[in-house]
């Protein structure tokens, strides 16, 4: 089953204790697709400047990623420069220039309109509800955000939240957009607002998922290197969407699985800077992984 | 089979969010003991002053705890005053009275020597190294220590590392301890410093084991009413020697059943003020959140 991803595709500008990166694909609609598509096959809508580079496209189409949705506007890419502390789990966003990105307004070809899983990623709720729009029939639909949208586009992303089935979002947004400090009071907040599926993201500490009936709690895989946590929430999300789109199993057994591939995926991100590792990843690792990930945390059988 | 734990028995003065308590039982050995009562019998090796009430041994005393080895001095007890943050994860020590503590040599009954299960809490490792030189048949071995310690007693700690089975620290305390920022790699580094298992407390994050051979990782238990989280770590490193001395499975699927129990008493703990929700626990509701605890982490049947 194939999924539709909005979101950014990006130059990224990236340090790191451990090196620096320059313009590489980034955005969260890149790290999206790349990490679904060992799943399910992705169609990308999105926008992008004159000065992206076939290499960069090129990518995405080795990956088998549909692109018709991609549009190329005058101007340049959306670009983002960070700068990321020797706690990885702190980074500074030292530039920020939207570019073709600001105006934006979603446009899906005929062959999207059908797409039963959606990923709204991190943009303006606006630009998802426009999405969501234009589809026909929505399967599954889930939803990243962030603390810029909470806090300046909040009515537009109550309406997105009263849509969609599962919301990937991290902790500290979490709070933010609950209003409380507890993190299970903060999902069950969240669970008020519309989805029935809350996935917490926690950075190295791994992933909480909350329903109305049970919540589910994992660890990350634990690396020795962790090079450039860019993108690892999203190739998260890819990682979980493609795969349950993939298995069609929305149980709660099917919806586990889904989560711990997206982390496994996301383990694999960070090994390397921008998508760099995702590009030479192979099933046979990500499996490897799983079972890998299986016996870390099994006390169970 | 019974646990020896040497370490703090305390006046405990506690700030949180959420309101306040005045000298309440406190200190590594008290929460330790209470916590591996659940499951094994325990002595207690440690000092306390004249000023220590009758009303505080009762706890003891109430769960079966041995206090033959807990001597009276003149003076006063240990008392630590400290506040949490909204952050319940950042406290600060406001005020700290070693009193009877500065100058105590451990001196262990007769009917202790024999102890097989012992729990180093965290104090000064020279007198930690007093208890194991007056041991004669330990079959395992654990232990906690602090910043200050490895700051200030670096070459006793080291001694003290190189005769356990166990080290029980938390993440901050293995980077400070190693040198490493990454924690798979601390872990390592101290693996090579002596013990042959590394137990890392991430607090609400849960924990990790490290061994040669393996890592196993579990999220903590979730709660959407945290208290006052002090007493949570040796809370942790009671109910987990508690069970493995109950069990005497020392295999990786003992210790990891034993971790998990662990945090299952330590999720108690943090319910309410220092050592309140513990003593009127009982083990059932263990058993009970045990389940849920395996209901929660469980992809793997």
């Amino acid at each position: 089953m194939s999924i539709l991803v909005v979101g950014t595709v990006a130059f990224d500008s990236i340090e790191t204790p451990f090196g620096s990166a320059e313009r590489v694909l980034g955005g969260s609609a890149s790290y999206f697709a790349v990490a679904a598509s060992f799943f399910s096959p992705v169609k990308i809508v999105g926008v992008i400047g004159q000065d992206f580079p076939q290499e960069y496209l090129t990518i995405f189409s080795g990956r088998g990623v549909d692109l018709e949705g991609l549009r190329r506007e005058k101007g340049e890419t959306f670009h983002w420069r960070g700068r990321y502390h020797e706690d990885l789990n702190v980074r500074d966003t030292v530039e920020l220039h939207l570019n073709v990105l600001s105006g934006f307004v979603p446009h899906l070809p005929e062959s999207y309109r059908d797409a039963e899983y959606v990923f709204l990623g991190n943009i303006d709720p606006d630009m998802q509800m426009e999405v969501l729009r234009q589809l026909r029939r929505m399967r599954l639909v889930a939803c990243d955000t962030m603390d810029h949208w909470i806090l300046n586009s909040g009515v537009a992303l109550r309406k997105v939240l009263r849509k969609i089935e599962t919301l990937v979002i991290n902790d500290s947004e979490a709070r933010l957009l609950s209003g409380e400090h507890n993190i299970v009071r903060a999902a069950r907040a969240i669970l008020k607002m519309g989805p029935k599926v809350v996935l917490i993201k926690r950075g190295e500490y791994g992933v909480l998922q909350f329903s109305d009936s049970s919540i589910f709690g994992t660890p990350a895989y634990p690396l020795e290197e962790v090079f450039d946590p860019t993108g690892a929430g999203d190739s998260f999300a890819g990682g979980f969407m493609g795969y349950l789109a993939r298995s069609g199993d929305h149980s709660e057994r099917g919806l586990r699985r889904s989560i711990v591939y997206g982390s496994v995926v996301a383990s694999f991100t960070v090994e390397d800077f921008g998508l760099k590792r995702l590009t030479r990843l192979s099933l046979g690792e990500v499996e490897e992984r799983y079972q890998r990930f299986l016996a870390l945390t099994d006390f169970h059988t």
